[in-house]
């Protein structure tokens, strides 16, 4: 192996928007592993919304990247080289790595990929890695939809939120989805089957959702917080459920943000609102990918893949999270399989 | 009957605290029972942080009470005259009712107090007819405190938070109650067994909280909302719980107040907030009450009272509520039992 490898470090912590000295591409040595450990090469980098908070040092549920350390990714790789008995080369694994070419795994940082069926490893890397069961149980287990309900979903052709607009319809509810452009609007509804579809860039949201929700809201999946989680919150119904997998709004605030201004509903309509992330559901990650498998075998889940092209775009495409600019789940392909 | 009935009825809706103008209070006949009507003598008047809601009309669980109309309270009296066969003369009944001498009651408004056992009926009133099942199901069934764990307990020596507290030392917890005097700090650590004690007023709640909780908090009792609820929020362990029974410091604000700043610890430590209101346990309150007997009969719960004398004290007295002047439960004797 005379290739070098290409890591994405970090260098600053970012404040605002992300910009482009938080990280720096560096050529580097290829790492060796050790006893208990495997060498892969990067095939696909998954971008995510968490991305942002591991580049800073706010409070998290995992320790923060360390300056001038590789940034962590969730990362799709092939095994070139293993001295543990988990993996063995030509193997295809997934887990949590970092931007870079090369790199060293372990049993407990990636798994195997397993047995995709007739899907793509790209497409069942995007989804069965991290945002499938992320949409899978924030919405089934805190949520509980029950059919007949009305479930809104925020960022709703985005990774997380087009399945759970999709597995909500499956369960049986009404669901009506906000998205940033007139085209992801048209997409969520015509193509994913959301019955309504709110531009929140351009429309009045609070009129939107009334007209949309005639029954009011029993859940309100919440990927965003500010002033949209306000909105809806005004329009909850008694024992109303907000799983609440992300707060992408606030993540680029440089100051603190304060909740909602609806607050008090939570006490008065008898709310829940919980907090969810998906390293609590490791073990049960089988369980949502059987029947995610089913789904998309039998069309009624469908995933929309936003993919740039090698390493080297990985920080100019992760901007376009917090912009909006993507559509579906936001990939780096670096490596095709 | 020749006596009059005296009457406080709602005549503007407070902005900020409660000023005198907001109640008047009138000289009125006394009313006769229709078919399926019983009229009762008010004994006692419970005054609770939730009258400050009903006066206002900000959206909330029950209608709010009209402009000129009687005062919604919850009341206990003695039936004088019974058109219905769920009550007949001398009963003891307590429910919903008005701040007045003489009153309708029904099935649907006012039910038996029933058994009170060696309790007396004032003591039985102001812990089983809204406090003790608030605090009972709030801690028990959203909290779920588990052996060894740290509650924290906002208006620790209100009618709800003091017996919050001693719920969760009867259930192995570390408590914790955050109160406004030196008095009341000795009386939940001393008298009630607390294990530690916050004076809100005097003390830096940051500096208190990290001393106090030197394990984190897993169960933070919300009473208050506002910036003590944020203080928690910092120290909550991961899948920590907040039940949600009061949202006092919001009550008097005439502006609208926003939710915590640290909202997003919500998400990175997966906590779990949820609303209470009492209304929605009412078939379940003997179940609560079978267990609070026995522990006030054993001393493991006591109560204390802050009774004030005279129906026309009612107004003076409830705005105790809203300053923290009260200690234990705050009550109106109108004509003793």
């Amino acid at each position: 192996m005379t290739k070098s490898n290409r890591v994405w470090r970090l260098r600053k912590r970012p404040v605002g928007i992300i910009t482009d000295d938080v990280l720096s591409l560096e050529k580097e040595s290829i790492p060796d592993p050790k006893d208990g450990e495997c060498l892969f090469q990067l095939n696909y980098l998954s971008l995510d919304p968490t991305n942002r908070i591991w580049m800073s040092d706010e409070e998290q549920y995992m320790p923060p990247v360390a300056l001038d350390d590789p940034m962590r990714g969730v990362v799709c790789g092939t095994v070139l080289k293993s001295k543990v008995s988990a993996f063995k080369e030509g193997d295809i694994v997934s887990g949590i790595g970092t931007w870079s070419d090369y790199q060293i795994g372990t049993p407990e940082s990636v798994g195997l990929l397993g047995e995709t069926a007739d899907v793509s490893v790209i497409d069942a890397f995007a989804t069965f890695a991290l945002v499938g069961p992320s949409a899978y149980f924030c919405l089934l287990d805190i949520g509980r939809p029950k059919a007949g309900e009305t479930v809104v979903v925020s960022t709703a052709a985005g990774a997380v939120g087009s399945i759970v607009g999709q597995i909500a319809k499956i369960k049986g509810c009404r669901v009506v989805g906000l998205t940033g452009s007139d085209e992801k609007c048209r997409w969520i509804k015509e193509d994913l089957g959301f019955d309504e579809a709110i531009n929140y860039k351009t429309e009045n949201i609070h009129d939107a959702l009334v007209r949309s929700c005639p029954n009011g809201i029993d859940i309100y999946f919440d990927n965003v917080g500010g002033s949209i989680l306000d909105e809806c919150l005004k329009l909850m119904n008694l024992h109303g459920r907000i799983p609440t997998c992300g707060l992408i709004s606030q993540y680029n605030s440089p100051e603190p943000t304060p909740g909602p201004f609806n607050y008090s509903l939570i006490l008065m309509h008898r709310l829940k609102i919980e907090g969810f992330i998906i390293l609590d559901y490791l073990e049960r990650f089988p369980e949502a990918n059987k029947d995610l498998v089913k789904w998309m075998s039998e069309g009624k889940i469908k995933v929309r893949l936003d993919v740039s092209e090698g390493i080297e775009s990985s920080l100019k495409s992760v901007k376009k999270l917090y912009t909006g600019e993507n559509t579906g789940k936001l990939m780096v392909r670096v490596k095709d399989i």
